[in-house]
């Protein structure tokens, strides 16, 4: 957030949002609209809302179409970016890409190869090398980061506090290997570790395992985790919860869900927490002790 | 291996075999009785397959039964006892305890909480404090042991090597944990890691990750690898494979399967390399590079 500041401004003209799934994009919309600065959505097809998306400003937008969005982006002023909403590497074939795309296109290949953090820094140094300036959500609207400490009404226990310290320190050993952002720890065992299948499978694994009798109802409820991968370029992807999250978990049987403060995004903050004390689920942002992260 | 030798012989009397589910059981059972030891099966009921069961001198035993089975054991004159074969750890409360479990009930609780490594460390020490010897599958039947070099006629490209370099890191770091013998890596990318599901469920996993898209079809076929975990102990708790690791492996469109040479257990390896050759994926035993494991 250093560098958050007068240069994020009104003066610096209007921003774009370039707009997958869910709720957060509406929420940084929001947050920085209330602030007097114009705002124009690039929505993606098939991700983005269409209902949310008409009450914007708003273009629509495809996987390779970048040519075509440096020269609307340009139209409508804008020279800031932010990235943000859910979406899922597209196949390669699926791509139609416009004339820059196509020059890019050996580049973005070898992006593919890899893990998320690879793909969305190289993403990244494509949009600031034609002249645009990717912003992270956590620095134009830091209202939307989890702050320190319980969000509902819930407490952990020792037991779970015991389990967030196993978890963090697993996904801080995971994370030079740019995988996984979460994890389900129960009664000092570790039940899931999230890879390419997302947070919501994950809980749906723990829901199902326990189902089956893999893990046995005495074994604790469980914590899940979220933290930002070391070395993350945060302006392209910092982990992030909201209501859907707390269903989730409390679908899974889980106690609680902790995240670091100041670098988990939180969408619809009042609905999250409304959740959380209606599943009776504590919801905690949690101090990173990990200064490597 | 080498505490193997003399001790381990048939001069021992009749060995214990402790027989969960699947073929493995019955792959030590030929293998020490090729060598002129008789075998005597404690099947349990609900896991091990009652149809081999049946070939072989054996008791049926129901978890519970600890004070039943010092007691059989000691009439068939076995001091030595093998654990092998999957099972799923139990609900506290399905256990039906005799008098000698009920005493270390408390205990046994205290071990159901925590990772797999510790509860089978537990229950070792529960069997060498009454009399027994437990010996690991490895120890007495090296026969049954992945060794170093491929399997079948496959062999792994340069690619699948580095994805299973880094796959071996990755274990390394999880260790630990007391958490995952398996992970999948397809072109530098971690695609899943085991922790409580089992490597069968999440090679499943995999396999629907591709048909939902969520693995782009172009991103690599993926290795499937196999480690001990540090520290642990190999009496009671090695990785294994078998003909349904392939058939699950190539459900999940695998290019093959690494494990550690000498602590891995192939089960049926002739039919293991048949399956590998029939599916056209790699089996390869590699050496564990991290001394410490």
């Amino acid at each position: 957030m250093s560098d958050a500041g007068p240069a994020h401004g009104t003066d610096n003209g209007p921003l774009a949002v370039i707009c997958g799934g869910g709720a957060l994009p509406f929420a940084v919309a929001d947050a920085v609209g209330k602030r007097g600065r114009r705002v124009v959505l690039f929505a993606i097809r098939g991700w983005a809302d269409p209902q949310r998306v008409a009450a914007y400003p708003h273009h629509w937008a495809s996987f390779g179409q970048f040519g075509w969005f440096c020269r609307v982006a340009q139209r409508e002023g804008c020279r800031d970016v932010v990235l943000i909403g859910s979406v899922v590497r597209p196949a390669i074939w699926k791509i139609r890409p416009d004339f820059k795309t196509l020059r890019l296109l050996p580049r973005i290949v070898g992006l593919l190869r890899g893990g998320d953090n690879r793909l969305l820094k190289g993403v990244a140094a494509i949009f600031e090398e034609h002249g645009f300036r990717l912003i992270g959500a956590h620095q134009i609207a830091p209202d939307i980061l989890m702050p320190e400490g319980p969000l509902g009404r819930e407490r952990p226990t020792a037991g779970d506090q015991a389990d967030i310290a196993t978890a963090l320190a697993l996904l801080d050993a995971t994370s030079p290997f740019d995988v996984g952002q979460a994890v389900v720890v129960a009664d000092t065992r570790v039940l899931a570790i999230e890879a390419a299948e997302g947070t919501d499978r994950m809980l749906a694994r723990i829901a199902e395992l326990r189902r089956g009798g893999r893990i046995a109802p005495g074994s604790g409820k469980g914590v899940l985790v979220k933290a930002a991968k070391r070395g993350q370029d945060q302006r392209v992807d910092l982990p992030s919860i909201g209501p859907h999250t707390i269903e989730a978990a409390a679908g899974a049987g889980l106690a609680g869900i902790a995240v670091v403060a100041g670098s988990t995004i939180i969408a619809e903050a009042e609905a999250t927490a409304a959740a959380a004390d209606r599943e009776r689920l504590f919801v905690i942002g949690v101090r990173d002790h990990t200064a490597t992260r």
